[in-house]
């Protein structure tokens, strides 16, 4: 049920396979051959301090997190910026693996899999039983006191449901809480930690590192943002861009989950890839088109999520018929804020196609 | 549960307001100031033709009715005549009222509305059905076997909930259709049926009427036009443009309904008002927006109608949890089409507006 923020697992080949329409150009531009760094010097020369730098992000983030203790939201905002150093050092690792040790990329890109995932999942819970309650609360609308319309049913079951949820995924969150703490006292973790921090100092290059960053960190590079463009185009934009396509329950947008989330990945993967280059993280290229993007991608796998956790939900044994209406609305819900996410990273990634009314056959009366 | 066809009933006072936008010119055009009739002649010339000609209508399809007898396709089509005059007859009473003999019109109209809803019953009960157990095919998917997944929750609960709603409206239906049988040989329906076919060969026509058709027609119908015209304004079309604005579901969206409901009787009163000026009925000014404008009305009051249906089932005693899940999906699947109905309004009736995409916050990550 619960979906890693394993950024680090190396991407399966993207699942659908390049669409005819060529993905064109870069079109996220600007020119990433004329990017910040000095293409002039060899490719470890630009790599290694990047990875430095988030290695030793990675390191002040397991400080805090460690002087956090029992401070609930320090603990917290630690184990983000661990995480997103993580993120960051993981996607390096892929993408730029020609360029380093192969052997020794791969184990550590690994090693921090395991750990984002491992400290994602209590957020995650948290996160997904904020939405869920959130779009309760909103749907049964309890600002009204709910008489006897069609709300009313729902109020009846919504607030139950919320508490069957809260159960359960309070549950998992606690595990998780358990799971993540047992973790960072491994000694699985304490050899993770120690990579890294060899990482903050020395990076182990392989052989194509000493060669012109233009000849070789710039082509990893692009092939990153290569992958993300074809897998957009094989998405089913148009169809996305169409909004209340009545397809956004049943298993025909289920079975489109995947892709999307494949996208969410590569478009991480790229934006990490240009920071690299750029040398300035946290400040890609057409930042706000980035984000965006990545926000509409975000919320798609967090509502997709929210869908699966509301039908797991229903499957509990012994609930109350009215308890099961308010999880049924609830998914549906969720999977139109999916369509949602869809629609938005359509405007998004292609501002200027046109948004078609649904048809309507018109009919004399 | 049931919403009739009842459109002679007076509509209420749009219950909005004006809003302080001015409902503008006329922008259904051409202008009705010259419409096709020879507006020299007196407004009961022009009148008396169009209520003779729809009153032949209505009794040509009782004919046929009658003449139908068991044969359920022959009959439903006859019923459908039927109703299509009367519809015609009962709104030409309404908006030309001051033309008339107004204790006459009010009578016959009331009486025209009665038979309307008791005659339409039966149809939109067997309509109602057929879009819930279309919506329920579409979200099981049952072309591919459900394996494990969300859908599979649904697959369960979807057979079960169409058989609780095929046996509630079916029931319902055949209570209708009792109903439309006695209706129909009851000295009331006599009485009416006498009524339209007076109507047939003389229209009870007022002082007013003796009066240039230019003066006193035309403006008859340009406001049934204005009153259109003021209730569009004060529908929140701004946020129906918004597609997927996250208030499908919720008491916001169904306190919408009225007035929804109110401009799709108003947009029936326009249209035929003008097929009264152009003589042409059936071919409205621009019939191509109109119509559309009528379709996606339609869908809406039939949507909200299936959702409301949806909810009812939900609180039939004793269904199982499966049964109620897959009914709250529907409800809020219905919940949707309404929204993709406004939607589709909107773009009908404004269609130079501009969409804008779902507000999306960005967030570094």
């Amino acid at each position: 049920m619960q979906r890693p923020e394993n950024t680090a697992a190396r991407p399966t080949p993207a699942a659908p396979t390049p669409a005819p329409q060529a993905p064109a150009a870069h079109a996220l531009a600007p020119d990433p051959r004329t990017p910040a760094v000095a293409l002039d010097a060899s490719a470890g020369e630009v790599l290694a301090p990047y990875l430095h730098a988030r290695a030793g992000d990675f390191l002040r983030g397991l400080r805090r997190h460690q002087e956090a203790g029992s401070d609930g939201r320090s603990a917290e905002e630690a184990a983000r910026a661990l995480r997103s150093a993580a993120r960051r050092v993981s996607a390096t690792l892929y993408t730029f693996r020609p360029l380093l040790d192969a052997a020794w990329a791969d184990q550590v890109r690994g090693e921090l899999g395991w750990l984002s995932a491992t400290l994602a999942a209590e957020h995650s819970c948290a996160a997904r039983l904020t939405r869920l309650l959130d779009a309760l609360h909103r749907l049964s609308g309890t600002r009204v006191p709910p008489p006897r319309g069609d709300t009313g049913t729902l109020a009846v079951g919504a607030a139950r449901a919320g508490a069957l949820l809260d159960r359960q995924l309070t549950l998992t969150r606690t595990r998780a809480h358990s799971a993540a703490l047992q973790a960072l006292g491994s000694a699985r973790f304490h050899a993770v930690a120690d990579a890294v921090a060899l990482l903050a100092g020395e990076v182990p290059l392989g052989a194509a590192a000493s060669a012109r960053a233009a000849e070789v960190l710039v082509p990893a590079a692009l092939d990153a943002e290569d992958r993300l463009q074809r897998a957009v185009a094989a998405l089913p934009l148009a169809r996305a861009a169409h909004p209340y396509n009545a397809e956004a329950l049943g298993q025909e947008s289920e079975g489109q989950d995947g892709p999307w989330h494949q996208v969410r990945l590569l478009l991480r993967l790229h934006r990490y890839a240009r920071e690299v280059l750029d040398h300035r993280p946290g400040e890609p290229e057409r930042p706000e088109r980035t984000a965006a993007a990545g926000v509409a991608l975000d919320r798609h796998r967090d509502a997709a999520g929210a869908a699966s956790a509301a039908a797991a939900a229903a499957r509990t044994p012994k609930i109350a018929p009215a308890t099961a209406y308010a999880l049924g609305v609830l998914h549906a819900d969720q999977r139109h804020e999916v369509e949602a996410a869809r629609f938005t990273f359509q405007r998004v990634w292609q501002p200027g196609a046109v948004t078609t009314a649904p048809a309507a056959t018109p009919a004399a009366s």
